[in-house]
């Protein structure tokens, strides 16, 4: 629906004079693709996609923006999954892909500098010859960008151990919504100089600033990783062992639990091969990473569990991405049984087991045809429910899951963030006196609205 | 001089029928003695201290104080070296020692929640009993209060392995300054909904809330720990080594930099000994820990470097501490040559050797009486320039160090903050766009402008 909606010409010509024809896209066709999300269920109206190609230009856009109230939404790889990355209602798509610029790894302090649309895969590739790495890794490598990843304080597969964007963000460089442009990429380790701006934009999901330029802390790429698929019979099993190896593995880096119902669906899908003879109710994947072979280490912990059904473990890269097929493989795998609502949200520990057992009769009780399938970060607490057989804007689901997860102290959102998706439960989780907050700092940043508005609060 | 200034006779009603006649103090020799930092260099006036005993009694505090126009000093051990706890024009003094409630370790999570008025040794008391520990130590651990430490994003000798105190901020309980209380002490390791204001008040140095309560997360306490004094010949054979171990000793913790002449100082002023038969020019302190003995670990990576004069290994507790006395000994050492300038700043480590080579001219210059002892935390790149010889208000030294600093794209402050001492150079490292955007966060949360006006901007 690209064409019923359409800049004020005097914007346009603006933003044409600023960006040439190159940067201001309004074909229907290649508008259409970035106004809707990849999982198909948000889907908005936007007039055109701009595409700078600097912080200069992307300025001179919120500029130009603010003085045509003309709401802004920004957008990296768009794979998040909460509607953050497309317009909704008109607004136009600021695309930060051109801004890909990666500089060169800085040995000596473990830091580079990227711009915003530098796809994560790519600045991988850049560090990893350095015997260096990005700290966070998820399965949309290959489209995500680092602005989008900061924007989003994402999360993924070694928040164990290492944390999430937040805690490698060494340095910002954003245009905020009243049009100004901080600059701060020295990437020092230590620097109290006034409020943590760079911490304050990472997670705000593109509605204080729009992020142009990161620098980022990286970690040593370990030399010996081991992995294991540990077979459990209760869910408490699994996530007290967890709990356990964290404390007697200090190189833990990774604990991805699924079920045998989940294993019997990659299997089915043919993304996976099940290593053991039979199936079991529940499993933990882990890594773990270090200076010297952590398999010693790994084998007395697992011993150590009495819980331990079966035990499966890999020391060289294929069989190690055998194993992690089965968790990697469940996104795919479930999407071939429809469009799933995925529901990201964190439990406290000692509410986790008791959770992992009684959510699917709370789906059950709120959808009878819909199917539940869990897998998630277990070390951190974070479950990913995801629900098939429900209409997409059928929220009695999420509702119910929703309320469940905030009954029991835990997070409506772990790693995905509010977006638009969850905005309606933002209150779950935060008082008024929060919400307020928010309003007002985000008026002190934005004070035209003009970014992401239909985002967060 | 506190009996130059009053609080309104109404204000004085009202908090005397809130707090009762504990928790408002006037006695003029009490509060004298919260009117001056611990260094002595910074003295200010004010009328009373105010002590309430929970975070409804802080609410109630801001609430009159807002009504009256009365400003406040949010006051925690009053260990900070910027004067940002000390009242400078007639503020109150809002100490938060009786909120120093501990709550029992949090087991699987690894977490505790504590009063912002809870004492570091106290805290770390409470939670080496179950074998984990705060990730931050100082100095000041016998009267730095955990709220203080996360008002100022507190560093330490620990940050090179675990970052400063916002990294393990998990959830935080504040009063604004717009008088609401916000209390999100969950203490999930993955929680996006919305702004991380956790870590905006983190570093805020009491400009934005009173943060009453924290939830912080633990480490394990390693259970081997081995510490080794390194001699240089150079300053950029020290720098140079220490990036080197960055990388080869993971279980790296600590890495602190003296000189010779420091060493010659404590061991004048009975402090340590040396345990070298001759001087070095510098000096590099490391500690090693984690769950195996790292003793072999540590001789490769020390023989793996040409440029090392001399080593000292210590291995149990008291020659540890014999090795440790040298370093911590540097500032009461230094404070017998009479009131120190101590400049607390970050250079790149790039720019770090000859920093530490140059900043003595860059002292000389400004004062050519003065003498300039360094230590700091190599590793992070954070410098303690501390410069005898100056009289209190003179700052030209200050000037000329911090210029120098800004000059090698270095923070003024690494990890005191800005307080008052440095606010006149906060603009050398922020652009007047930065500034901006911290007034206008300000605003925001603290509307009426009563929580510490004298610091930051």
């Amino acid at each position: 629906m690209a064409e019923l909606v359409r800049l004020p010409a005097s914007a346009h010509a603006e933003l044409l004079e600023l960006l040439g024809p190159e940067g201001l896209v309004t074909d229907a066709q290649v508008v259409a693709s970035h106004l809707v999300d990849w999982t198909g269920r948000f889907r908005g109206t936007g007039p055109a996609v701009l595409r700078p190609r600097d912080t200069a230009e992307v300025a001179g856009v919120v500029a130009v923006c603010r003085r045509h109230g003309v709401a802004v939404v920004p957008q990296g790889g768009n794979t998040g999954l909460v509607g953050g990355s497309v317009p909704h209602e008109g607004e136009v798509v600021l695309s930060l892909r051109r801004l890909a610029a990666i500089e060169p790894v800085a040995e000596r302090s473990r830091q580079i500098t990227v711009g915003a649309g530098a796809v994560l895969a790519v600045v991988q590739a850049a560090t990893r010859r350095h015997a260096l790495d990005v700290p966070v890794d998820l399965g949309a490598r290959d489209s995500a960008t680092v602005g989008g990843m900061v924007a989003t304080n994402a999360g993924g597969l070694q928040v164990l151990r290492h944390g999430s964007m937040r805690r490698h963000l060494k340095g910002i460089e954003a245009v905020l919504g009243d049009g100004s442009t901080i600059s701060h990429l020295g990437g020092l380790d230590k620097d109290n100089t006034g409020y943590d701006l760079a911490g304050l934009l990472c997670g705000s999901e593109g509605t204080l600033g729009v992020i142009t330029a990161v620098r980022l802390g990286l970690v040593s790429r370990p030399s010996h990783r081991v992995t294991a698929l540990v077979a459990f019979a209760s869910a408490a099993g699994a996530v007290d062992a967890v709990a356990t190896w964290r404390r007697s593995l200090p190189d833990l880096e990774a604990a991805e639990l699924f079920t045998g119902d989940g294993v019997g669906l990659v299997c089915r899908t043919g993304g996976a091969r099940d290593p053991f003879e039979r199936r079991h109710p529940w499993y933990v994947l882990v890594d773990v990473a270090g200076p010297h072979d952590p398999s010693d280490d790994l084998a007395a912990a697992v011993s150590s569990i009495d819980d331990v059904l079966d035990v499966a473990v890999a020391t060289d890269e294929p069989r190690r991405a055998a194993l992690w097929a089965l968790r990697e493989e469940h996104t795919p795998a479930i999407n071939t049984l429809g469009a799933p609502h995925k529901l990201d949200v964190t439990l406290p520990l000692d509410a986790l087991a008791a959770f992992l057992v009684d959510v699917p009769r709370t789906v059950a009780e709120a959808a009878p045809a819909a199917t539940t399938w869990l897998f998630g970060h277990v070390g951190d607490g974070n479950v990913h429910v995801n629900v098939v057989g429900v209409a997409p804007d059928d929220e009695r689901v999420d509702e119910a899951v929703l309320r469940h997860v905030a009954d029991l102290g835990g997070s409506i959102s772990a790693e995905h963030g509010i977006g638009v998706a969850k905005r309606r439960w933002l209150h779950l989780n935060r008082s008024e006196a929060e919400l307020h907050a928010f309003r007002a700092i985000r008026s002190a940043l934005d004070p035209d609205h003009i970014l992401n508005p239909a985002v967060l609060v």
